[in-house]
Order: C-alpha cells, then sequence, then structure tokens
C-alpha cells in the first residue's frame, strides 16, 4: 500500500507506519515515518495526525510498532510483554479526549491477553493484523454511515460542517463528509459551507482540500458567520463529527460545535452527528464526565509563525466542547440512524447484529 | 496634539490628518500621514482606520483635508463648492455599513449649506472645527456612555466583547470597552473575555492591546470558543459596539455578533449594545434595510501574508451581521440606557435634551 495515487492518512510499509503531516496541509504532502512507538505517540499529541477515528488507528499501529521495536531488540516473550504494556500507557496519554484512541488501545490489549503465551514474531505479526482490521473496518464502517446519513440529506441541500470529520480525521471516506460523499454518489446536488474551525483551521485546510479534490462545491465561511447563514435561511442541515459520545448521547466534538447545534435548535435546522460505534463511550453516564482537553495559547497566539496578538494576553483554548444529547436531531452510525439519541437507544444499537 | 504621550486614533496637524494604521497593530504603532481627501477615503476603506465612530471622525478630517487642498490650489468659492461635494461622495463611499460616516458626512454638509457664502479660507477653518468637534464630541459621549453602562455591570463581572469598540474603534476611549473602562475606574473588578474576532482578529489585535494596556485582566478566546464559556456559566454579560442601529433597534455589527445575542438568550445572559447616537440610524425602519459590506476573500484566505486554505476555494465573508431588537436587552448610549428598544423608544431618545 503506498500513497502514490490516493491521499491517504497513513500506511504501513515495511515495519514503518507513514503519517500524512496534516499540519502541513494544504501546503505540502509530507508523510512522517515513525520507527518507534513514542513517535506515534508525538505525532499524536502534536496533531500531525488527528480526527478521532484517525488517532485510533494510528495508536493501533504505534502497537504494532512498539512489537516491531521489541523484536529488533530480541526482546523475549515477558520482556515484549511489559514492552508493550508500557507501549499502551504512552500512547493513551497522548490526547485525552476522542475515545477511539483508548478504545483501538483496549482492543489490541485484549488480543495481546487472549494471545498471551505467543512467541513474540507472532505477538507482533498480530498486533499488526489487528491494526490493519481496524483501519479496514473503519473504511468499510464510514462506507455504510455515508449511506445511512445521505437519506438524510435532501437533493440541493446546503450543508454545513464545522472542522473536518473527512477522510484525513478516518481511515478513509469520512464521518459527516463521508455522508456528504454518499449523497453525492447518489447523484444528489450539494453546496458545503465550511467552518475555517479556529485555531486550527482544519475546516480551512483540511476540509477544503477535500470538497476541491473530490470536485464538491463547497465555501469557506469564517466561524463568526455561521449563524449569519442560519439566520439568512441558507443552511438546510448541519453535519458535524464526534470525538466521544457519552451513553445518554451527549457529544463532544471540535470547540464550536455546541454553539452551532444552539444556533441549529434556534433556526429548527437539523443537526446530525456522523460518528462510528467506536466513538460511543457506554462508560460514560453522561457529556458532563468527558475530559475536554486544554490546548497550547500559541495554537491560538501563532498564525505561520506570526504572532496574533499583544505580547502577555492571557489565552483560554480548550480543543473541544460538549453538546448536550438534546440538541441533536439524530447520530448517523454505521449499524443505523439513532433520532433523539438517549442511553436505552444507544445500548440498543450495541446489542444489534 | 500629538502622539507622542497617548496613542490616539488620529490627530491633525498642520494641515494633514494623521490616522494610527491599525492593520499594524499590536506590533508596530505606526501613524498615516494623510494630506489629500482620497488618502483618507483609502484609509477607510482598507481598514486602517475602523470602528464606526472612528471611520465618522475621520471621514469629517478627510472634508477638511479637502478643503486645505482646495486652498493649496488657489480655488474661488464655486470650485471650492464644486471640489467638496466631489469629496463627500467619494468618502461617503469609502464603506457601506457603518452609518457614522454618512452621520459625520451630512453634518459637514449642513454647516456647507448654512454657510454658503464664505470665502474659502475661511470654509477650511470652519470645515476642521467642525470635524474637531465631532472628535471631541464623541469622546465625551464615550464618556457619559461609559457612565451610563457601568451601572449594568455587577463587581466581579466576566464580560464577554467581540470585534473592537474600544477606544481604537472611537474619538477615544470606546463605546462597549468605555463601558468597562468606567467600571474599572468606579473600583469594579471584571474580567474581559475577548473573542479574537476572524477575519481581522480586531479582538485579538486590538482589544487585547487595549486591555493590556491599561492593565485590566482579560483572557483572549477563539470566536469558537465563547458558546462554551456561556454553557459553562463563565459569562455575566455580553457587551458590544454597533455600526449602525435601525430605528427598530436593529443592530449591524461585526460578523458574529448575531450568534453572541441567540447565544446570550438561550442561556439568558443580558446582552448589552453600547453606541453613541450618531450610531442611530432613524431613516431605516428595521435592520433588514443595512447594507451589508461584503470584504475580500483574501481577508479570510491569508493571515500575515500566508495561506491557510487551499487554492479555488469560493469565500464568503460578509463583514457585519443584524441583530434583532429583540435579543437585545438594551442599548447604552450618551443620553440613557434603553431597554427592550424598539421605534418608539429610540425616537424619545433623540427628543431628549
Amino acid at each position: 500500500m503506498t500513497a502514490e495515487n490516493e491521499l491517504l492518512t497513513m500506511y504501513w510499509d515495511n515495519e514503518c507506519l507513514y503519517m500524512l503531516d496534516q499540519r502541513l496541509l494544504p501546503h505540502r504532502v509530507e508523510y512522517l515515518a515513525c520507527r518507534k512507538y513514542p513517535e506515534v505517540a508525538g505525532a499524536i499529541r502534536d496533531m500531525a495526525v488527528r480526527g478521532a477515528p484517525a488517532i485510533g488507528i494510528a495508536a493501533a499501529f504505534g502497537m504494532a510498532i512498539a512489537a516491531y521495536e521489541g523484536l529488533a531488540k530480541g526482546y523475549d516473550q515477558p520482556q515484549m510483554q511489559a514492552h508493550l504494556t508500557g507501549a499502551a500507557k504512552e500512547l493513551f496519554k497522548s490526547r485525552p479526549t476522542a475515545v477511539n484512541l483508548a478504545w483501538a488501545l483496549e482492543r489490541l490489549n485484549r488480543w495481546l491477553s487472549d494471545n498471551a503465551g505467543l512467541p513474540p514474531q507472532e505477538t507482533a505479526a498480530g498486533l499488526l493484523l489487528e491494526a490493519e482490521k481496524i483501519y479496514a473496518e473503519d473504511l468499510a464502517n464510514n462506507r455504510l454511515l455515508g449511506i445511512n446519513g445521505a437519506a438524510l440529506v435532501p437533493d440541493g441541500s446546503c450543508i454545513l460542517t464545522h472542522c473536518n470529520a473527512g477522510a484525513l480525521a478516518t481511515g478513509g471516506y469520512g464521518t459527516a463528509l463521508g455522508v456528504v460523499r454518499a449523497a453525492v454518489e447518489e447523484g444528489k446536488d450539494v453546496h458545503v459551507y465550511i467552518d475555517e474551525t479556529r485555531p486550527l483551521l482544519q475546516g480551512a485546510r483540511l476540509t477544503a482540500f477535500e470538497m476541491i479534490h473530490e470536485n464538491i462545491p463547497a465555501t469557506l465561511i469564517t466561524d463568526n458567520c455561521a449563524g449569519y447563514l442560519m439566520k439568512q435561511g441558507k443552511i438546510d442541515l448541519i453535519l458535524v463529527g464526534a470525538d466521544r459520545i457519552a451513553a445518554n448521547g451527549d457529544v463532544a466534538n471540535k470547540i464550536g460545535t455546541y454553539a452551532l447545534a444552539v444556533m441549529a435548535a434556534y433556526h429548527a435546522i437539523p443537526f446530525y452527528v456522523a460518528a462510528p460505534l467506536s466513538t460511543i463511550d457506554l462508560t460514560l453516564p453522561s457529556g458532563e464526565e468527558i475530559v475536554i482537553e486544554e490546548r497550547s495559547p500559541e495554537e491560538v497566539l501563532y498564525c505561520g509563525g506570526q504572532a496574533l496578538a499583544p505580547e502577555g494576553i492571557n489565552v483560554y483554548s480548550p480543543a473541544f466542547d460538549v453538546t448536550p444529547a438534546g440538541l441533536i436531531k439524530a447520530i448517523i452510525t454505521e449499524k443505523g440512524v439513532v433520532y433523539s439519541p438517549d442511553q436505552e437507544k444507544l445500548y440498543k444499537l450495541f446489542a444489534k447484529g
């Protein structure tokens, strides 16, 4: 698998994980080569790779890298075990909010305990296979999710989106943008309004990039403009992704999402969250319990190395906010669409075959 | 009057208007010297000077400059008259939304028709005096407005503000920030949350600069963060300025203001607009009739010369939006506070001695 023909979020080649450095987009397409698991943790922390499903996949490959590191060092089975436990802990700490990270690591840890006696070589091969499965399943789930969501997109719709919940945030295709892609594949006309999404401009840099790449009509706006578009009746529906969904349907997503949901309710515009089941965390009763990451002031204070504000000003920069389930018309998943999400419906979704 | 000790938005010296180039703040303090009225129109259009009251004052001085240009060219009275008519037209066109521009030019035109027979020298001196009056009155009105507004600011308040409605947007002291200053002068503790205000970052560049300059505790946030702060109960009141207020109390202000007002209503947070009477346009029945300026895509696409988005993406960038009167708890003016503003109350305000 190489990145020559298609822009892949990441790919594995010869015991190395190549990750598209999304901080350089849309200007440069460069892949970071990670041969040690702390490099993967660093790439997640510094947001070379971002998007809840994508960082889950990256963490899974990070475990495979750790295993191949252990192999190269000639670790025996107990040494390998200790080494992998350390790797899982470090990868887990790289970012706190997106649950897919914990979900992927837990899945690999489960595989490890189910296969505790295996020799190091087979452990490494097994972890790699499991990571590749997570990657492939994410892509397949996004396609299913896209089909489920496309039914909610009327022909001729203007769709507002925030941040990047696209191919670049996932194993490919995307969640919110997967729904857009599926609607377009069904022959529907759509127009996407893209919130630029300060501070890191994932909308301007990544979503705009994906829309141009796919020839989907789109317009970039500042985050300040979204409410005014709704007031003018220019938005038919809002589609966003999610970083963690609590058992009651509360959604943590990129900062600014909550305000969009309130504005959507005020203007009676349907507000949809598109996310795979790996983003739903049934262990948390509500959004109140979701840890919200605070990012460095520098991300607000500088843009392209240039200072935007005077020296000495305080900054508050949470990366995410929580949107209460009551403001969400439906959560779109690979297993179906959950209207007016609540704990009962989300539990049922997991029980579904 | 010089800029040596105090940071003045603009000052007049020896037939020249020196305007603080606000595009360079907070990094460089430089004054643009305007000796021809088209330079003043250009400075308004390109936002070297911005803020509704400040551009009204600048336009008034632009007329004085035009008169001194005419004098230097040895124009007789009819030539001067024609020259000033042309100048007023060009200055009027420089920006469409802020009514203070039209208000100031109308006041000078009225002075001109009241003093139609005067020789050119006296016309120039008279226009300059009128411009200086507008400047001084704006400052005085902001101080009155500040005192009126400070009564609405409880001790210990956290105040959210958008864009820059400060000294730099006016003849000095400021409207929304004038209220903050007056509250601080009364000994109240306040904390100001500053929306950075994309695309031109007047909050990050100018409001943060003013708060640091005055030692008023403040925190800079992205525009995306405002709603989340309200949800957390961290905002006690919202204070913004205005670019034009219609007769029914609808307010045009910096893009993003409307969303804040909707969010404020949702969270039951008082939303106040601080503006002098020169911002109220009784000729417009409602905000529907306010012309909203669209700015160049480059302001969204570039930051400090660096491209933020991929080439070829469409951009929509209205400079302002309109907040319906129903979302505004009160308009704070130099003549008093108008709760639940409507046409009757605003007419009464003008009639007040």
